[in-house]
């Protein structure tokens, strides 16, 4: 079992898996094996191989298919090296100084796709669409059990982005507490009464310099604190607090966005490797207003360095001013 | 000129180099050219080359040669791509709902050697010694500066640990602000009135689990709620705020110790990424209780994926209480 510590110096917690003792050798950099299913290694992942994987938790695959078996489209099960367990109840315990809490929750993942090697940016647009809608599906589902307090989807893309498996997938982990990484937007609607995230909208429509894309639908900008060179933003203009709670309309065109983006950006940058994460509202708790659900897409061009690490000041060598230029360019090719 | 951009979501900094573009090939992960300078390529950190750094700072140089000529032991330059400059004053600037201020602060680097391709745990214990005291002399003149409020002293290795040059150095950074990032040690000592490192130290080496080596001066342990696996913090016994205030005894015993640690874990870990940073108080801001100055050893075993930069929250496949184990079994060969 795993359990979730507290880091008593910087207030973090730490998943520990408490009960695996992975050898130095076990770690993907170490084996630099992100390609090695594609040269004809087994990957768990591909269509033939779901006995290897825990039991499906949701699917979609024709209804003369059996559950577990190929066929399928996209196929989302639990994490087999998940640190979370939804069972139970949410237990403290003090040790001495410190604190822990037990590894409530979930860790589950999409793949988005049962052939190995293609790649999100090669998907159709339909694809992406059914993605988008399995990962509304079971964010809302996974937002029915109380205990679960925030859902985080996410994409790890390539060695620099965390992946440790090449076959296209997503991953939602289900926390039994919030994290304080989104603070800022309910303390910004505390103090000005207003959305944070809907004023960087009309502030940044009106300055346009760090503007990459309007829609109808969807804003998508360099935000003024990137983080991370070329880090972009997909902002729904709608004021909506889940992603949870986007509308078909809005899914058509953010499958379009998403997509058309990403080639972009693959395009920009070279074939980086890259992050997606959905910022979203926590969920079963009481409600504070100022949430507004956006994606961040953040291709990894540097490894995050030990002045960040140690003080939480990024150092960003691209101003985001520059990389929506370029982005921008790069995207009107293809608009 | 860079600028310090406030992250209102996150409410972290992001130092932006606002006057440079670097493309996606500039980038070191692009380039995977670490290892180009020792196969011919040109490195301006080499003896001889000591006119394509900025002038030194600070030089351990025998009393006949010349500045920013050869023949020097340790080289403290300022580094050439720095966000930060020491001119003026601290400046807040508003632009709309956004937060700015200029890159005030000053950037170091420390030339461990003069000779590429040796690297710090193939030092021997006096160049160790030298290091740390020109670590100290840099902390100390860099802290008489009232407009410096923290000062971030770290070492990145290899390419998973963010260097982009492969000769071995140190950098410090010295900010205009505190970082967040050590709020749990007065919040500690504001509640239970005691130090958080001592009474950590104190149950360490009574529980013993964790525990990596004890000595005279100094406890090495696997942190309870380790972020990353396999990472260590070298305590010192005595309670001491600032990494400045370090004695004579001490940095002898430090230099044999670090040395010692790093030969180990290089050899567990088979020749890791890592980073060091040292933890300290902040300087010239009103007095806060809780402060113990101690280093961070911390190898680079896996990307930070998506989740963690998402969350906060890190995830750590090895337990410490394993990692302590394996990382003592290789420091006994070595003591």
């Amino acid at each position: 079992m795993s359990e979730i510590r507290r880091d008593l110096v910087k207030q973090n917690w730490v998943a520990v898996a408490s009960d695996r003792a992975l050898k130095p050798n076990d770690f993907p950099i170490a084996k630099r094996d992100l390609g090695k299913a594609a040269a004809g290694g087994f990957c768990p992942f591909c269509a033939g191989n779901e006995s290897f994987t825990p039991p499906e938790v949701a699917v979609y695959r024709p209804d003369n298919t059996e559950a577990n078996s190929g066929g399928w489209t996209i196929r989302t099960i639990p994490n087999k090296f998940s640190a979370f367990e939804l069972e139970g109840e949410l237990v403290e315990s003090q040790k001495g100084i410190y604190n822990t809490y037990n590894g409530l929750g979930k860790h589950e993942v999409v793949i988005e796709t049962p052939e190995h090697g293609v790649e999100f940016h090669e998907f159709d647009q339909e694809r992406v669409y059914k993605i988008l809608t399995m990962l509304k599906q079971r964010y809302n589902d996974l937002a029915r059990d109380e205990r679960i307090k925030y859902i985080q989807i996410y994409k790890n893309r390539g060695m620099f982005g965390g992946a440790s498996l090449e076959h296209s997938h997503s991953q939602i982990v289900a926390l039994p507490f919030v994290p304080r990484e989104n603070e800022g937007l309910p303390q910004y609607y505390a103090s000005k009464g207003t959305c944070l995230i809907c004023d960087m909208v009309q502030q940044e429509c009106t300055e346009k310099e760090r503007v990459i894309w309007e829609t109808e639908d969807f804003v998508l900008i360099c935000p003024y604190a990137s983080r991370f060179s070329y880090e972009a933003w997909i902002i729904p203009r709608r004021h909506t607090e889940h992603f949870g709670q986007i509308n078909e309309q809005e899914m058509d065109s953010l499958a379009h966005i998403l997509l058309t983006y990403t080639r972009a950006m693959i395009d920009c940058l070279q074939d980086p490797s890259y992050n997606f994460v959905i910022n979203t509202a926590p969920v079963n708790v009481d409600h504070q207003s100022g949430y507004h659900w956006y994606i961040e897409v953040t291709p990894r061009l540097l490894v995050q360095a030990a002045v960040e690490v140690a003080t939480g000041i990024y150092i960003n060598p691209v101003a985001p001013e520059i990389s929506a230029q370029m982005l921008k360019e790069s995207l009107s090719k293809l608009i």
